[in-house]
């Protein structure tokens, strides 16, 4: 199958008849994907201020009324309890599993947060010849957890996560300005030179993902990244969190070009 | 007193001193202004929600923390129920009265909403020499009741409320790309030509603020308005509201420069 050129809508069907459960990279392409986290009700209002105060870190795209697994702006005709490939359950922090379809764990009080994905800047940037090496290379990209404190919102606190993409001298400002326009993933580097400045003890050594080669008379460039919120969700060990498996997001009906204002 | 040239925490002390409660209208140059809300915490989801389904017509500067009226960001050493000029207070939808101070009123269950507003964007404007009508005219903005549905959220739902600027051929994509850069004070305008198109039958008889002259050749350019958030609350009659008085804002340390990205 030529999932690359399907519509959204098309593997999302894949997904929801339990006839596809592989992770999403390189699927729908031109559309966004998005990360999910579901939390129940009583975490939602601390949860979407801390997104409101670190809007970097966790860019909203769509927040689902309470206890419908349905979304209306990102995805049409979308359950998002069948519609991504896979999914982890949390209970207390724990892992209690992986599923290809959450339906018969969706409770009334549950909220899913759609939160902006870094894939969407990184295909507007190949489409303007600035390089992803980790693309390049055939690796996950690297991730490094820095000693930027997020803004805390009522029980979610820790430091911001960040991406890194190696860029040559004249490459730099251009990154700058396609991520601008893209405030709904991420939006702008918020570091640009000193790994050290930030936190980052060994550039080679990425906290999550995978080390890439940066070159002579490259700059490393910083971005934050979406596993912040993820990881800053653990850490309070929510009773239950339903969240996408690392990978398998969901594909939105969003264009990443419409995502510029 | 030169209010214009002031600093905000200067401006901000008269206030909370009670020596000085007037509009703010032209103080502080190139410092942005916020309106306000405050809400009793078991409205704030949905008016979070609201805010983030609706970023143009609500951008949101800082939320307080449940119970504090001091804030973190966009003011240093602020209280917000002493530091604007004049508040307004409302029950059940009713307006109670207007005080210089409600530090009285202040309630542990409150949460303190701060939003962008236009002043910000029009400063910018004037700056790069796009003309902004009811300045020139000395006259209160245009605004009006248009037909676009805002999303609802909870118990907040309404229609879209939008200010409008009157502009020359050769000033309208330079206000486009102005505005786009300022997504904290509106953004980018709604809607560009006809009136008619978003539900306004009369150009020259506003809902709010005055009427401005519409020269030969000049287009109507809307931007969403903070007044949206105003009204869509006060129609779901909430059981207490504290406000800004109109054109009584809270000052901000932040330089209207530092809300593009």
């Amino acid at each position: 199958m030529n999932y690359a050129g399907m519509h959204p809508r098309d593997v999302r069907r894949l997904f929801r008849e339990g006839r596809l459960n592989t992770q999403t990279s390189g699927m729908c392409l031109g559309y966004a994907q998005a990360n999910m986290a579901v939390l129940p009700k009583k975490y939602a209002y601390d949860f979407l201020l801390f997104a409101q105060r670190n809007p970097k870190s966790c860019p909203i795209l769509e927040v689902g009324d309470t206890g419908s697994p349905y979304l209306k702006t990102i995805a049409q005709d979308c359950n998002v309890a069948s519609d991504l490939p896979k999914y982890r359950i949390y209970e207390h922090g724990e892992l209690v599993g992986e599923f290809d379809n959450v339906e018969a764990y969706w409770r009334d009080d549950l909220v899913a947060f759609l939160i902006g994905c870094s894939f969407s800047f990184e295909s507007e940037l190949l489409e303007s010849g600035v390089s992803v090496r980790h693309i390049e290379e055939g690796r996950n990209v690297p991730m490094y957890l820095t000693d930027i404190p997020c803004e805390p919102a009522g029980v979610f606190s820790g430091n911001m996560v960040v991406s890194m993409r190696p860029l040559p001298p004249e490459q730099i400002v251009k990154a700058v300005n396609i991520t601008a326009a893209m405030p709904r993933v991420h939006g702008t580097p918020v570091h640009i030179g000193h790994p050290a400045y930030i936190g980052i003890a060994d550039i080679n050594s990425p906290d999550f993902g995978e080390a890439v080669t940066i070159r002579e008379n490259e700059t490393p460039v910083f971005w934050a990244c979406g596993v912040t919120p993820q990881s800053v969700v653990m850490n309070s060990k929510p009773d239950f969190c339903i969240t996408h498996a690392p990978g398998h997001m969901l594909v939105t009906d969003i264009k990443n070009a419409d995502l510029k204002f």
